[in-house]
């Protein structure tokens, strides 16, 4: 009979609690709990939902690292993506605590922090590869180089009493990179060697089965296109933050005598930024201001610019739409997707290059990009390096999850020991077992202007049906105490019906409701609420027999003493 | 010296005037004209963009169409998709003449005027493959087997005094049909070394290369999915038109001896008119109604449903939110895609992919669907057998018109003879010569509701509006003559704010406004134009500085004697 040693200490887990991510895809932020010290990982924004009309950005519930500001010790960021940077300045006004970050991610997240006026009252830290940062008593944070389609990314191994834990970030192994080394594979495999209690890994590509090509193959199809359009002004769309796809556009430019005019106010700030801090090399006198566009002849020029998603307010958009003040598409104009739609976007893109083609100019849109995320292989070498007890497939919509899930099971990963984790879950990990603990507050809070959170489900709601239906308002006056009515009812619509298409219909509608209020007054009903619900249902059924719509109905009965 | 002979008589030339198409993708309709006959080929619906709100489907503009109807002597419909035969039951009625088309497509026209109660007053004429309908003194239509993702699908051949034009529809070549013979490739080069004035070709796959897969293919998927899954409940997601994929699922499902349920509206009535009509065979008591599925095993049930766009309301999109009234999904559920979005749905698709693995279902979305349109070399072999003087690619957007364009040229056709038409454009072609002579009215009318057109721009952009920002009603009441102000100023808004969270912001909103019609009274304005101008001013620059929003502001004054 054996019995357990009594003399072993209690071991302490660590707890992963991700703020962000499935629920709304982009929203990064988690938090890695030992004991009474906290750090959290990134501090993402999401794009709003086709359902969220009129939002402009998401942003996580922050509830439960507001209760618990005393533990949070400090915010590391691995890249200087939007969905890992985008929602700090809203954060850091709430929780202000230091921001550990590699060169570029940190000059990015100066420039937000700048626009919102609090560049002065936050403590940054700018970090190297292989440099390790201490939180407290207990956290450790190793900085680990990545490939990623923006420069300076960072995996991170995080080493607790509990045990090491590695984040990949975003991440691909690019074997040529554009700027810097490969992806850290030794570093990874020594963690993986001295063991490695829990991997969380980007799962955006692990439905692609092989290895995502190198962000040099899109270099060999700018220097194609180039040769062959000798003649043509050339203008390449694709993500302001891909700094490296600019320096391959400018290195062919360069090549072929070409000056550079940059374009779109976020590519314009991101290549400002990554040319001051060394990470865009320029030839003097490469970048031309927009205006000096007319001094060249067209086979003199490279536009670079934005709206490579087909956004409406992209530069790229405007020039398709002939709204853009200073760019005239031409029949002689060759025009470059370096991107790919994101999910949601395609009918977008579609339409700009459709645009674009009616205006007769060329649109290449084949082998002119490459994805900044990781494939299978690539996946399973990491996995295969860092031998972690525990996987956490991290980045990426459920069916990616439970792709990468498969996969660490087939990597030989324990199945219990696999966590698909949903915002506000609480993993508890300790080397001898894992388990969901419980569940914080987590969440998306929606920004509207500068509102920050005061437009929740109702008001989404309510501008649902006001652009599927519009609103048509009754407004009335009545006498407070003789319950006269003294005017109206009146009907005003928008978004409804054009009135003079629908004038008799709209002239009968007016007739009914005055008819019900009418009678109301004669049954001496003079409960305001009671009025409005016969209003209401009156109008409602007679549009809806007549016309099979429901606008909202707004009754509005003023007092008059 | 040669002189022009006089003898010669005079060409009248074919016109050919599309009515919907391009602009509006999928608004399938053209009017074929010789001197004062007119026919009009397919009549078809698009669905809304995403710009539309609320918008239930669009029609074309018939303007055209009434000003000439005299000159209409028939519809020609080519197959039963809704962009092709959608606007029937709306344009018949303003425009009643007899339709040509296929049993199969007759059988959903027919399902569509019933639906519209104008059955009994249409006339409809049910023509067989290689059957020619003559069309007043001058226009003959012979009616040509193409292969579809539709069965009874038809290519034309429209021949007038001025030379034969033909419109292959939407097409495809498949060697090893599910239903009948394979496109007749005989018949289009007969009609090819005759003479041909112009082709009319379907330009959707034109971007891609190669041949098209057969129907068959996605059968011997099924055959793997059906072997691969023997314990499972297999529910399959398709387009409700495709008899033919139905087809072959069911006949997979009797190999496996399993039932088959078929789910969704459309679904039910296109399998109830296919296999009342024999396009759909149908082994007795394989189909059990969905309130029998409780008695069978999973193991011995395949369920066939709607909902492979993602479509919010449509069955299979009810079972992953789990508001389905009958079917439950379950872990042990293997769900197949035979479908790929069409272009606007991806996101909509991939969330209910999402919602049924979360579900712990197994989907499945590779090697199930074949396209219903013809690649690049099936489109060559078209216009090498057909051989028209002139080329008129149709159905695609501009970029696969432009594509088709250019093959149009490598296969010999002189580039001023191929002609990229935008609705309303009028081709008038003659053996001499082929020139666009002019423009109709042509359009996009929404349907919205029983409301057919009386939804416009003016009216998209309040529900644009409404839905981005929301409303603010201010409501006040007026004694008539001498200006005082009895009610008000009250403000109301839906789809704004959060009242809770932002209840200091309207109150302040409601005194600056109250401030401002005070102001107004003071001064003696009376114009109550006036009045709702100064009001609409004050808070929107007041919402616009604080909350960076500009809501729909509606003054609203009411009068009392």
């Amino acid at each position: 009979m054996r019995t357990t040693k009594k003399t072993e200490t209690v071991l302490e887990p660590v707890k992963i609690i991700p703020l962000g991510g499935l629920e709304q895809i982009g929203m990064n932020m988690t938090a890695i709990q030992y004991m009474d010290e906290m750090i959290v990982v990134d501090c993402g924004l999401a794009f709003p939902g086709d359902d969220m009309l009129g939002i402009d950005l998401v942003i996580p519930d922050i509830t439960f690292l507001k209760e618990n500001q005393d533990k949070i010790l400090g915010y590391v960021i691995t890249h200087g993506h939007e969905d890992h940077i985008g929602a700090i300045p809203y954060v850091l006004k709430e929780i202000n605590k230091p921001i550990f970050s590699t060169k570029l991610t940190d000059g990015l997240i100066r420039g937000k922090l700048a626009e919102h006026e609090i560049e002065d009252v936050v403590e940054r830290h700018v970090v190297k590869y292989g440099q390790t940062v201490s939180f407290g008593e207990n956290i450790k944070v190793e900085f680990i180089k990545v490939n990623h389609s923006i420069a300076d990314a960072c995996g991170l191994a995080i080493t607790t009493p509990a045990g090491v834990i590695v984040h990949t970030g975003d991440f691909k192994i690019d074997y040529t990179p554009m700027f810097g080394e490969t992806t850290d594979l030794t570093r990874f495999g020594e963690l993986g060697k001295k063991g490695v209690l829990a991997l969380l890994c980007d799962s955006t590509n692990v439905l692609r089965p092989g290895f995502t090509p190198s962000e040099k193959k899109v270099g060999e199809t700018f220097e194609h296109i180039f040769a062959e359009n000798l003649d043509n002004r050339i203008i390449v769309a694709t993500f302001a933050s891909n700094v490296d796809r600019v320096q391959q556009i400018v290195n062919t430019a360069a090549k072929y005598g070409r000056k550079v005019v940059v374009e779109g106010r976020s590519m314009v700030n991101v290549m400002a930024t990554a040319g001051e801090l060394g990470y865009l090399n320029m030839p003097q006198g490469t970048w031309i201001d927009i205006d000096e566009m007319n001094k060249y002849p067209d086979n003199q020029l490279v536009l670079i610019t934005t709206g490579s998603q087909g956004e409406s307010m992209a530069a790229l958009s405007r020039m398709a739409a002939s709204i853009h003040k200073k760019v005239t598409i031409k029949p002689s104009d060759t025009i470059v997707f370096s991107s790919s739609p994101i999910p949601g976007n395609e009918k977008a893109v579609t339409k700009v290059i459709n645009e674009l083609s009616m205006k007769g100019a060329k649109v290449i849109i084949h082998d002119t990009h490459v994805s900044g995320h990781a494939c299978q292989e690539e996946i399973k070498l990491i996995y295969s390096l860092v031998k972690p007890k525990y996987s956490i497939p991290v980045h990426g919509e459920y069916r990616h999850l439970m792709g990468q899930a498969e996969l660490a099971a087939d990597m030989g990963i324990n199945k219990d020991n696999i966590f698909i984790l949903t915002s506000g879950d609480v993993l508890s990990l300790t080397k001898k077992s894992g388990e969901i603990i419980g569940k914080v507050p987590a969440g998306a809070v929606m920004v509207d202007g500068l509102g920050v959170g005061d437009v929740g489900n109702i008001v989404l709601r309510d501008r649902q049906n006001l652009a599927e239906n519009g609103i048509i308002i009754v407004a009335m006056t009545f006498e407070k105490y003789t319950n006269q009515l003294l005017a109206g009812p009146d009907i005003i619509s928008r978004g409804f019906v054009y009135v003079r298409e629908a004038e008799n219909l709209l002239e009968e509608a007016h007739n009914i409701v005055q008819d019900a209020v009418w009678d109301c007054v004669d049954n001496g009903i003079s409960d305001w609420g009671r009025i409005k619900m016969i209003v209401r249902d009156t109008l409602s059924s007679y549009l809806w027999q007549n016309l099979r719509r429901s606008p909202m109905i707004l009754p509005i009965i003023m007092e008059v003493d």
